[in-house]
């Protein structure tokens, strides 16, 4: 049921034509009885975001995140397209606006695909009233939601968490682009639980640093990323806490999705850092081995080149002492006091052949402690990336 | 004559049987009249810097930079490898000192290869001073000790620099780990202009600074990397500025040298950003650039994919501005004013076709400008890196 688990809303998924496959790209979620509901969102920080993040970025503002639905496309990014992006991205919210009765304002939108190519409005618009009319409150119409906002994911990501009381559910998409800061990744979030708009934002933000925000695959901060979370009210008031926990606990499984199905990767990588000097310097140093290209590669080849990873946390710019470090693949240890420790390579080996490995480093200098969820890099990555043909 | 260009110096280059194959894995440099010269030196950031990286530092400042040779061996980068590692380099030095008649302390030391395994000292130490019998003074001694610290690299990097008065030679290695702030590469430079210790040691960090630390290939920074200038003095005083010059030319060719050899890179790309509002923000924009796999993959597909590098310049944390913004492949503008911009397709694609490729990006914001080499990313990097085996 994904989206459509928690009481009052309504969506539905369809193809508008942007794609020239003819695959679904248009995604609508909106609440069953019209109304605005409280809504809260986190959005790239790439200063060339594109068209549809600048628009609900504005509908947020003007509406004082009250909002009735969210309008999203897939195959083309609307990144990078000047002014007539940003009037193609109202266009699609004014359309979307007439056809369910609503303020135009009240209506989100979130595009993901190509950067830099003209939106083709005037060839999908006329197509958007149709996919309206198959809004359904049923899995199946979930279901279509969530398949159409994929571009080169391979499956749909959908999640339901149900708290006491009050449901979460989500919907999301993400294979490249991916990193902290958010990745090029669209997800939209549903609750039936009561929360004024600002908290909704504050645990929104919190949710996402602890599980978007820990994913890295390629390292890009896309142009588009956006998580939009929606409140009906309709299962009435919750604890705040609570809330965030299910929020939060939805955008991790999101996020494992994302790194399952991240492009051309064969493993996921289940990074630990701990014994950081502080969580953030943890979160740091998680990252810079995230991020290596040397590591990803390592991980392809199932190598256990601790070398690379402590050269890594050396170069993380946070407290380090050599001297001290550990590290183990899969619970062995392979370094000790930052030197070679003997130990069982078969247990490694067969740890590092199976698809979801654990690399887990300990710094020993304090109690800072991050984990970070990455891929492996191989010829897979290359073959998807090289050309956009 | 590389490093023997300049008067002063002789040179050798053998194998003492730290890599398997037999092949050429000890250079040596030293002052011809076995006599300390003025020297400078620059060292990785990383703080799992190696046991060589810590046995050259604490000689240089024992000695007040003035050294006599330079001791460098490839196949094991004795990192990570504890106190015995850092025993083992200053044995390296002291054998080598024996063999020469010098103070143990007058001595550097640089080591390249993989890290975390122990260095074979007593398996090698014997082979050390038949090596140090072979020094010489002609071109073939200069280019025994080029080859003989080549790990990956396939071809001798060395480079000669004729000022007015003096002569500047210098070789490295480096084909791997390579990133701005140093990379796993080490290079050694000649000269035979007399300048002070502290004037060379400025001059040295400002010539890194604007030749290797402009070169981004993997973006890792390794735990060995090394520069090491000596200045024999016998041409006799020279102006400081035109050392510099002559030091920076010299850098500058051996950092093309890598690029052009990085490990299973089909193309240099010679990336620009101008239009910064600083230089400082130059760099930043065209490091993050660089250091993107999206961007690299491109490139190994030869695909013009311009919304990539916006993206990139989006996300480097300085001031930009998207409505500003031209790329241009070869001279060919692609993206004005942020938005796609009708060219000369063939054009882009015979250009993207050679080998050295030229990236040009204006932020259209300020004076600030920079360059940076970078590669791009494909099957060869992957095969090179998977596996130490």
């Amino acid at each position: 049921m994904s989206v459509l688990a928690p009481k009052g809303f309504i969506a539905t998924g369809g193809s508008m034509g942007i794609k020239p496959t003819g695959r679904p790209d248009v995604a609508l979620l909106t609440t069953a009885n019209g109304l605005p509901v409280a809504a809260a969102a986190t959005f790239t920080t790439n200063k060339a975001a594109a068209a549809p993040v600048q628009v609900s970025r504005r509908h947020l503002e003007t509406t004082g995140h009250q909002v009735t639905s969210v309008v999203l496309t897939s195959g083309n990014a609307n990144a990078a397209t000047g002014e007539a992006g940003e009037a193609a991205a109202m266009r699609l919210c004014s359309e979307t606006a007439l056809a369910l009765g609503v303020a135009p304002t009240s209506v989100l939108i979130a595009q993901t695909g190509l950067i830099g190519i003209p939106f083709p409005l005037e060839a999908t618009i006329h197509q958007l009233a149709p996919i309206v009319a198959t809004l359904g409150d049923d899995e199946a119409a979930a279901h279509r939601a969530a398949e159409a906002i994929m571009t080169t994911d391979t499956f749909a990501k959908e999640v339901v968490v149900t708290g006491s009381g009050f449901t979460v559910g989500g919907m999301a998409k993400g294979a490249a682009m991916l990193a902290p800061k958010m990745a090029t990744m669209l997800c939209v979030l549903t609750t039936d639980a009561a929360l004024p708009s600002d908290q909704l934002q504050a645990l929104l933000r919190r949710s996402v640093e602890h599980s978007f925000n820990r994913l890295l695959t390629d390292g890009a901060i896309s142009t588009n990323d956006t998580v939009i979370l929606l409140a009906s009210g309709e299962a009435g008031p919750a604890d705040p806490h609570e809330v965030e926990a299910a929020v939060t606990d939805a955008c991790q499984q999101l996020a494992e999705m994302m790194a399952e199905d991240a492009e051309g990767a064969t493993k996921v990588i289940h990074l630990i850092v701990k014994g950081a000097a502080s969580d953030e310097e943890a979160h740091l140093a998680a990252r810079n081995v995230a991020d290596s290209l040397l590591v990803k590669c390592s991980f392809n080849g199932e190598d256990p080149y601790w070398g690379r990873v402590v050269s890594e946390l050396g170069s993380a710019g946070v407290a380090f002492d050599l001297h001290r470090v550990t590290v183990s693949y899969g619970g062995t240890m392979v370094c000790e006091d930052g030197i070679a420790k003997t130990h069982d390579a078969a247990a490694v080996a067969a740890h590092l052949a199976e698809r979801h490995v654990t690399l887990e480093c300990d710094l020993n200098l304090g109690s800072g402690s991050a984990t970070m969820l990455t891929v492996d890099l191989g010829y897979g990555y290359i073959d998807e990336n090289r050309t956009t043909s």
